[in-house]
């Protein structure tokens, strides 16, 4: 019995190669978390429990995928990137974004009861995420998608922060909060903060402010004798053959994957840390 | 501290909504599910427990998306297809693949215990599933997609049971085995079950041999009276408001998910259950 | 000296495959046509000479492709369709539109001196097109293509009938006009036309009205033996062969292309010409 | 009469903007050019005529986009490049390509007697030219682009020169012409040019060896001052208001459209006419 008759369906995948020598960002986001803060009683504005859930399985999927550069997650979503000489899955879309996908959502449904253990999951009103990829051509430009999230998270931060002061502290319902919040900018809150609640916003867990950001750890570059941040993607197109990847997989296997709560708008976080941008393991710790 | 400096980055994110009109299917894969089963000590060439979980997260995946029509399973793979008429997520290919990768992949790993109480997961070694999105303009391309599907479940289990009789039963090696069965067609591994082992294959279980049918159950048409199937798609693009939409998504909450393992090839499955291809919910059983 | 140090920029060509067993589109406008208009001295509101030469350049576009099975053209757009079983270049999108684009450029520009012998063009003022693909999954979905075409033919030229009349024959400034025949319906403009001008717009030539249907001619069939009008493409993706299509191709090459000014929106046509939905060719008329 | 009921096929249409940020190549090619050089009787191995109306239509193209930086053309094809700050059509691919098809056929056409004035194009043997649109993300790819055709040019040229010597003057059949040629290497074909006819190949005509480069002029730079071309693209996504690119344009109107034949595979061309890869238009030169 032969299939034939009907194999001729395979002809309409498309294919969705994603173009070549670009950065690639896959980001996720958490489907319908608001509802499901609420039903396993997540701790306002920030929870810690959920962020380093979240960290935790980021971790796995860096290590799970060695093509990964680096990871910046924030509340309920996670960016993660490959490097424009990636050619995991022959970059295709599809793959690259389901496979991060489905690696993320099974850790963190794994490792759930270890980080709340007294709110067990309630099938069906389980976790998920939905997921994209967007290719970036230049390193500016990354960086700027980079900012661009982390300056998000400073927003989101310092307003929930300040709301959620005024509605648990300040006895203020959700609508008098969210009205008076209306226009501010910064200084307001921060003053805010400061005047009703005596919190200085500066002395708030970096992780609030800054999110996460996850990478391999190799020995620090000395950023005076700077040799100068490159620019244009280090590795080529088409000259990474099959057995250099791999090669170069192993080799950042052996590398630690780190959690860190730091800047990553400014130029040092990149400029010590060559490897990232450049797609060359760095040399490995001293023990 | 405005962050529209770095919001340009967005203009990057590429639109990928699927033709209007088309029947979608997402297929979904386990990913390195050879050396999954072996950690796991799957059953050979079935293992009852892994075909169960994969449809109970099938089930969930259709109730968590009322506008799924039907779902075919066979092995560590599943199709989910949405009728012409879907309009959910604005038709956007990869927020309906990775939606269903991550809800599937949710229920796949909170389940596993029940189904594998003796073989708990290990971390890293989780399962997890990649996916893309295909779509069909004809109502015979979708039936020809099924049927393809049905076939190859009917191929690859033929084979899979006479070859691991050969080696389990048989006590042949892995290679003999292949060797053997190299250039055999369907009556030839027939008569080696059944001249060898004593198995008639039309005696083995519907699950193997017909894969896995998950729809909604209403009440069955007669099929004499068959008010023809319409081949073209009965809901027209445009046609469905946000609020209809909303209404049919209620309705279809309503019936049962159920699981079936019955031929898809043929015409009668269709014709007795209207209510797939129109993509109007039929009427509800009776109590 | 090789050349494959630089090849590799060859992988940054994107696939551009149409989706198979679809109605191909290809729709082209006239570039600053408003312009070129005024610099020509086209007549108000239609010139019967741009008309005639868009036709003739559409007639030569369609015997130089006999896959396209029609085309539709009014003002100056043409619209060239292409069956669901089209193979023409494996489909592909790219090339599709811009050989359609440039044929029918070419042939414009050529025969541009036989239509308007007192207005030769002066370069750099050119005619020139864009043009893009669509592809609609159902033939219904053609047809209601199709419609909207002659629709918007008929509103445009009943407002340009009557703000031209207006304006030549009324004395009435553009504005006036313009701002007199805002909000108007049909029924407004008809008897704006018949009470100030005398015209009967139903009177109007047919070209006009209904604009112009390109076509392969072969015997007309009956309607009333109706031989019921497949809504589904007849001929399967993946049954014709490369030789079967040049046969396709040399038999179509034998019909005439006819110009026709009919009304499409209504079945008849279709159902006296069923070759243009089944892509099979007709009988060639008895000499 | 409302449209409104057709209307909804506008939503089959789906959108292609080219990635922001990334060089746009628009390559067009004669079609079925091989037919059209015997009827017309091209000279071989290169005809003058043929080249010269190449570059023209390049030209009047180069003048009617002037977001366009640079054209490169060898034989029937021709490679158009934007910047990547461009935002012409919105960068939609289908709108920029069949643009520069359309516009550069009918300049062919056009200009065709000029260039062949006892050569009549005889209707429907009129030149035609399919094109696509491929991005790359870095400057060093759009050199590689670029040198890829022209080391192709050379390549081709050396070919056909030898070729056609020992077919015209050597009187050799063209098979066994192609068969002595066969796994020749670079040195051979100029040995057998220099041995048998006299000719050396440095001497022949610079548009054979180096096909046309066309682009607008202003003052060159002292390559010895070299203020580093600038790897990145100088203008950012998102700044470039429309005012700004009207301005731009009419800046690049201003300057004169040139046509060279020299090396752009070395860095020096590029040097000395910064303003190519920039996007910024130069000093025009002092009268």
């Amino acid at each position: 019995m032969a299939n034939s008759k009907y194999e001729y369906v395979k002809a309409f995948e498309q294919p969705d190669v994603l173009l070549p020598n670009t950065w690639i960002v896959v980001r996720i986001d958490g489907r319908g978390f608001h509802k499901l803060t609420d039903r396993y009683n997540f701790t306002k504005p920030n929870d810690r429990r959920a962020l380093d859930l979240m960290n935790a399985a980021a971790v796995e999927v860096m290590k799970d995928l060695p093509d990964l550069c680096i990871a910046y997650g924030v509340s309920d979503e996670y960016s993660f990137v490959f490097h424009p000489s990636c050619q995991l899955f022959e970059r295709r879309n599809g793959k690259l974004v389901t496979t991060i996908v489905s690696t993320f959502t099974a850790h963190y449904v794994y490792l759930w009861n270890s980080y709340f253990p007294d709110s067990p999951l309630q099938s069906p009103h389980l976790p998920s995420f939905d997921g994209r990829a967007v290719v970036y051509p230049s390193t500016q430009n990354l960086r700027d998608y980079m900012s661009w999230r982390q300056v998000d998270c400073h927003i989101n931060n310092l307003y929930n922060t300040t709301f959620w002061m005024m509605v648990l502290k300040g006895g203020m319902s959700n609508t008098d909060a969210e009205q008076e919040l209306k226009g501010t900018v910064s200084a307001d809150k921060n003053e805010i903060l400061f005047k009703r609640f005596g919190i200085n916003y500066n002395n708030e867990e970096e992780i609030y402010k800054k999110g996460s950001v996850v990478y391999r750890q190799y020995q620090l570059e000395d950023v005076k004798s700077k040799t100068t941040v490159q620019e244009e993607p280090a590795l080529q197109e088409g000259q990474v053959s099959k057995t250099q990847q791999e090669k170069l997989r192993k080799l950042r296997r052996k590398a630690q994957v780190v959690v860190d709560h730091v800047d990553i708008i400014k130029d040092e976080f990149w400029e010590r840390r060559p490897w990232i941008l450049s797609g060359k393991p760095g040399k490995l710790p001293a023990e």
